[in-house]
């Protein structure tokens, strides 16, 4: 892969969470499948969307914030960010949603196994989240902690709320409903992703919400530059049609406040997640990450 | 409601059951619709189905083994189980599940709301499910035991399962894979349903293996009668055409075995259920609910 930014050091230390991001899923698969009779149809299609690739951007923060919490394992957990975030694109492309044919440049899951495998592919991906988790070697405690986590910005007030909040009120949306969709849809599985780690390494109060404030400006940042690059980007350069936002009638940050305004608020944010680091010893890879995240052109 | 079988005590017992049920409902619509704004709208799909009505069979269930085992409170738990029921059924009746366009006499979720809110209704759903246990005052042991029983009866070993063999082999069953589906797309979640009652009471091991065999044999007897009144049953008492079975051109365990070897084999599952409920005291209406569920024309 190609990690413009990062350092040598930093692009081999990403290159080997998502090694071995890609490798728990592969296990998953076997394990699975192993378990699997004649609905083995339904885990093949859980495991393409899964195995389709993208940069693993969640699992990464939840591995990475437990690391410099000081803990040492939040594969698991991670890989159940993952599944959560995968059932919502699966179920993003679906006819009655987005109806996108492509996800990465491969058909999406409906387009590979059909619409009704790719509805029960993302339940099933969205049951797994929790059975993975509750079935691991963590106390009881940590647990329930990271499901509670999980569900809370997986649900009504997070990442499906935000959907909704897009589906319907596109092109009809002010400042605040405009951010509040960002908080939700993108915000609230980073939240999920990132304090998750914090949970797997026993974290305190003070990192939990340093990591709750670093999502949520991350998640904003992100999408402000997504605005920007959808008027400035090319389409070469973007991997899909540039414009297109303004094309489907949506309104975004840049379409309300202009290029100039966006920009300026997508520093203010980016600085604020920078800050929130400060509560972390040893962040060395995450800022740059997070750098590489939103200093971008596609 | 009228309670055909039960006696005058029992149907008013049944009828209290049902009727915490449905303030449970109506109280986690009120906490739910208090935390919402924009995406209300996926909120009121969510209660639109959950308070569609039905004979609550599964949070009964979950109730009272709970009560028969000592202990004093599975509503909230009972909640969770009915919440993934219903989320089952608006995935299934969506277009491209079984395209229907009536549930219990009302509308189904999709005809109500459209395609796109009946989906992310149903994801919602899935996840409240989890979300509502793990923030129970029960300890994390049990929490977790409650979280596991039902993410694996949910998923692609179970109810998940179970669709998927339904969807893809409908028409193409042998016996063994006709039972197994049975088993996992009815039996699962009602095993869930039963053991859920158990753990909430914390009750051991024994306790749990009957009431699994309980809802095993419970969940295979209501499939079989249910394919035999397919075709014995007039339309008017079915309350859906008779015969719609064969029509679609649906293997079951009628049309494999004949209505005498299916009347024979009900009767047996129908004993071991009853057999099972000796491991446990005080099933006076669990014995009359089970045959209220199983001796019946509609």
């Amino acid at each position: 892969m190609n990690f413009n930014g990062l350092s040598e050091k930093n692009a081999v230390y990403f290159e080997d969470c998502i090694s071995k991001i890609n490798t728990a899923i592969d296990n998953y698969r076997d394990s699975l499948y192993a378990q699997c009779g004649k609905q083995k149809n339904v885990a093949e299609a859980m495991y393409y969307s899964l195995s389709a690739g993208g940069k693993r951007i969640r699992p990464v923060l939840t591995m990475e914030f437990c690391r410099i919490c000081g803990g040492n394992d939040a594969l698991s957990a991670a890989l159940a960010v993952e599944m959560i975030h995968t059932f919502s694109l699966i179920h993003d492309d679906l006819p009655c949603m987005d109806d996108d044919d492509f996800r990465r440049g491969k058909p999406s899951c409906h387009r590979a196994f059909g619409e009704t495998t790719a509805l029960l592919a993302g339940d099933a991906l969205e049951n797994a989240a929790f059975n993975i988790i509750v079935n691991l070697e963590y106390s009881d405690k940590v647990k329930c902690s990271l499901i509670k986590e999980l569900s809370y910005e997986t649900g009504v007030l997070g990442m499906i709320g935000g959907q909704v909040i897009d589906t319907e009120y596109s092109g009809q949306m002010d400042e605040a409903l405009l951010l509040d969709m960002y908080r939700m849809k993108t915000g609230a599985l980073l939240k999920a992703a990132c304090k998750m780690g914090c949970i797997c390494a026993y974290a305190g109060l003070e990192k939990l919400l340093a990591a709750d404030t670093y999502a949520e400006n991350l998640g904003l940042a992100f999408q402000i530059i997504d605005d920007i690059l959808d008027i400035e980007g090319s389409s070469e350069e973007l991997g899909k049609p540039s414009g297109s936002d303004a094309a489907n009638g949506k309104v975004t940050y840049a379409s309300l406040n202009g290029i100039s305004k966006s920009r300026e608020y997508a520093q203010i944010l980016t600085d604020n997640a920078l800050a929130a680091l400060n509560a972390f010893d040893d962040t060395d890879f995450l800022r740059e990450f997070t750098m590489y995240l939103l200093d971008r052109n596609k």
